[in-house]
């Protein structure tokens, strides 16, 4: 879009529509339509959905990723139940209690952990604690994983698996929060079934908004008997479109031609040029840039610098209200190498002073 | 759009995108923006809904009339408060417990009246029940108005009057489902401000959705103060999008060269159209036809015919899941007098048989 | 208790606690106990419920009637769901939206009805009315019906067999309040058992306050599967008492030797020698006289001559903040004969002027 | 009561209830009384309360601390808010959501600390965390301070001063949960104004179930003004007693001739003659006794030698399913220097194997 080198690296979800899912949405204009999801484009979405992933599902389109964790979690657990996750993960932390909210009071149960990341011994200490407390506890609900995790990392097939047969042995349902979810897929080059409920994933949050929607997330539900409960409180939450079609229609064109992949691998491929260019300045990445996302520590003048030449992102653990000498840098969809390359330029030229 | 007569008057929410609310959508995708309404558009609009409104306020908005009601009320009243509404208030029957669930458990307490209306005596009796039975009952805490009504009638400017100060009276705010509140406006014939602030009404749901937009919708707070609490409640709700630009554009083109309005007369006075055609085939109007919306009774075979001729619309009281003798026929912007003209062909030729 | 004759007529809320019971809780005071219920006390209780009521059942006390019944409906029901009820069922009006709390927003949807009684045909509609409307309504999702109802009438056997069997054709569970349950059954002169779960009723609230304890009541399951869920609500609810015993000792003595059904009849029957001198006196009984209260026009006069004498009872429909000419007059297990001979002669004093 | 040497060392929740309060339940039945807390023995304890807290207060009798702490914090905080806490506090871990259910869905954020205890710095960093998150993060509402804590100690009032004031200047009120308050209050030696409201707490979850009642707490709110809307929320959840009396009653009869404070400073000294002699046995206590809770490691066979012996008490932290090196001991106000005694013994004699 803009011909301006792009100096945002604060979020991906500062990025523009792209343009395939603004003319979709315009090309399903065609006239009145039947609402509340009846239209030929929901329709077509729920087959698309099933090709894409490979297995009966169902698909629930809203238009925030908050939205989707907690119309998702609120399905699974019940108001006494308690939901492990990351201490870190944006429903615990960045989410206003949404989770709380929809659930009725659910408990988020925050387990620290390297690289944003939980593992199996985690859940089975924090269940074995909530048993032996009977009622006095929250009662064990559900696992939810971020993919990509809040620091850039993704989890592999292994971790994936070994979590999920944890959390099913507990009983415990598993809640995949895709914000992000397609640069993972990215990173792991692996189909999205494979991904998923291959690996045990119940429910995903398929996040679009951040790589290239409008507005635009879907709940994923791979056992299709849960969409009626979730359906209701979509309506209930007022996240029911009545022009349902015009958000069925960007996630359509999010699939087709892989558009969705396309933009999940350049977005990568930014990030990783980004921390490699950092790196050789002295950069400690503070995590692997599994994604789209750099989390790096760099001297506080250079810091400083970059900021004094215009570029934007976040101190991290953020926000402290102050700068610090760790930064998160994320890349998007709607970058170019050539955005990447300015910033490490005006890097090089900061550190040389 | 669609060359073909519209056949559908089941309701305004089947309408297309006004091509003016999508083109300002495309224009808004003009390169990274701040997020979270921190964007150009978003306070452009705050300013325009000023001027419009000739008030200072607070204008928040969201992608349903579900959410914009449940956050306003939630935002009005506690818990334990009570709501008074008409007993056939969109609120109270078509919105799957919404502000029930954003209120955490307030309650609806639907009153009788003739045409979707309810009156300021209604209001001292229910509050003075309330206040008699003291912890037991609800809080009295709210009146919801909608207008135009369930039964597209629209409260007088001196109806408005006399409810909101008796609201006021009783120390009950005053919020307005104006899910049609622009068919209303094109009835009463004045400002916006004289139909709302200068009344009394304290929050209006200021609807788009059904006179021309993709979704948007929009809580206008005269009380600004409100606002940061109802913020809180929109990003937990998960209401608060990152690109909300493109909410903002679609209102900025709503209001633009009164767009809204323009919309609203045209339905309305199709509207009229139909009635009167269908008053001289006999049929019974069930209300004053004050917006875009008939309530009319047919004979039985009449209404089947239209609906063998290809037309639809609901029974009413609706849903039956029955054919009755009580039908309601919906207008909208995009329709034209060829459309009502041709239903109201395909009637005589129905009835002459 | 007290040697003054009984001047208040204004609820079985105001009694004493029984003697046998108060001993009961002085006796359970035998050293430390297990605490939550894992105290002998309260496994002596599940035993004795299992005999009164002649099935497997899970039985949970708590100390309120509105913990209860707001327990039980929390227990049954989505937050999406409606519960068909009497419109004014004591849920509905009386309980300042505890079922709207405990159940996360879910609906209580009154219906009309002689004497406090809803009709099978009623459920019928309301549940086809909700199917029609799919995710805009609430789910239909239980029955509760009041046994005694809130006109002192009582439901017959077959008036139960016919609302449950209709419930549990829509796949609605059927929940009673039997805040005075002794009282209905002892008017129905039958057995526990075939008063609830053989017509059909799924879930119990049994009163004992009103009928003689200092504060019990309890939820009675009779699908003890429910009991799991149940008890996490009422841990979160803060009804799980540490020392449970105490509660436990007022059922078990409630129980004993029939007390509750001897107090139950006592009362009834001081219900309808008032209700029969009333009568003769010219007042009009509003509904029957099944239990132990009195709905009866009078005139003004002769109510204001009894309040002048002492006498203290409510209006009815109350609370109007006025004196109306039909009131409410409540007998209860600790009043004698002689209290309502007194209040007849009263009457009959008041009448001859 | 019991003849024999007390053993069970698991809870102050296990005790019987004093007989003076007790005697003070049966005193209260002496007749019909004013239902929902209309009765002499409520009102005299609201006159009560006053003396004893030297100021302006309102008194909410409830039957569980837990009841009593969410109806505190839902008082205080809206569904949006975050309210700090140390991360074992009752609330966050023992509760089972009761805080986040009657809240509707707020946020209980746990600090670290040693001892139990939370430091004023660790307010202002959360709360300046929060603040930068802006509508992502719940917003700050409230600090709740366990007092005395779960380990047993006590904040000084030096301490309390410092918490309060931080809380304070950040518009956060102050909530103590006082299941322990008398032990607390005991341990300080100043009287309960100083202990509270001077020190700049805002309510008092107080306790009295574990300090010799059958089950009786209180919300004390020193701003009385908070009282219409915390009765409106015991009401709905179900904890408005209708014979309050035998509440009223209870605490009455708890701060008359100092019951509170005897039976505190008896069991307080138990705890530190438990913990002197433990410790002479080489035992290394984890806190500080400052109430009447003792946590202390000891070898493994001393301990799995005195749960032979028949002794009770719990692992800490609690439960972890296995028998671990360190255990919490509580001792109550109806033990004796000669059940210490015993323990003692029995600890010396298995050490000595």
């Amino acid at each position: 879009m803009s011909e301006r080198l792009r100096q945002t690296f604060i979020s991906d979800n500062v990025t523009v529509a792209a343009p395939e899912m603004l003319a979709a949405v315009a090309a399903a204009n065609d006239g009145p339509a039947a609402s509340y999801g009846a239209d030929p484009y929901t329709e077509r979405l729920a087959a698309r959905a099933r090709e894409v992933f490979e297995c009966e599902l169902a698909i629930v389109p809203v238009t925030t990723g908050t939205a989707a964790n907690a119309l998702s979690l609120a399905t699974l657990v019940p108001p006494y139940g308690g939901i492990y996750c990351h201490e870190t993960a944006h429903v615990m932390t960045d989410e206003c209690g949404a989770v709380e909210f929809y659930s009725g009071g659910a408990k988020l149960l925050g387990l620290p952990g390297e690289g944003g990341k939980i593992a199996p011994g985690q859940i089975d200490a924090a269940v074995a604690y909530a048993r032996a407390m009977g009622v006095h506890h929250v009662r064990p609900a559900a696992v939810t994983l971020s993919q990509a995790t809040e620091w850039g990392t993704v989890y592999r097939l292994g971790e994936l698996d070994a979590l999920c047969a944890t959390a099913h042995q507990h009983g415990l349902p598993v809640h995949m929060d895709g914000a992000r979810f397609a640069n993972a897929l990215a990173c792991l080059g692996c189909s999205p079934a494979e991904a998923t409920w291959k690996r045990g994933v119940d429910v995903l949050s398929l996040g679009a908004t951040k790589n290239g929607a409008l507005a635009a997330e879907a709940v994923v539900l791979f056992d299709p008997a849960l969409a009626p409960a979730l359906e209701l409180r979509r309506k209930r939450g007022g996240h029911l479109w009545s022009k349902m079609r015009f958000l069925s229609a960007q996630l359509l064109a999010y699939f087709a031609g892989d558009l969705w992949l396309r933009h999940a691998r350049h977005s990568n491929a930014l990030a990783t040029r980004l921390a490699t260019g950092l790196a050789a300045l002295g950069g400690q990445l503070m995590a692997a840039v599994d994604a789209n996302e750099v989390f790096v520590t760099l001297p506080e003048a250079l810091i400083a610098g970059l900021r004094a030449d215009g570029y934007e992102f976040y101190d991290w653990p953020a926000p402290h209200g102050r700068a610090g000498s760790a930064i998160r840098l994320v890349t998007a969809y709607d970058m170019s190498p050539a955005d990447i390359d300015a910033l490490l330029a005006a890097a090089r030229a900061r550190a040389a002073r």
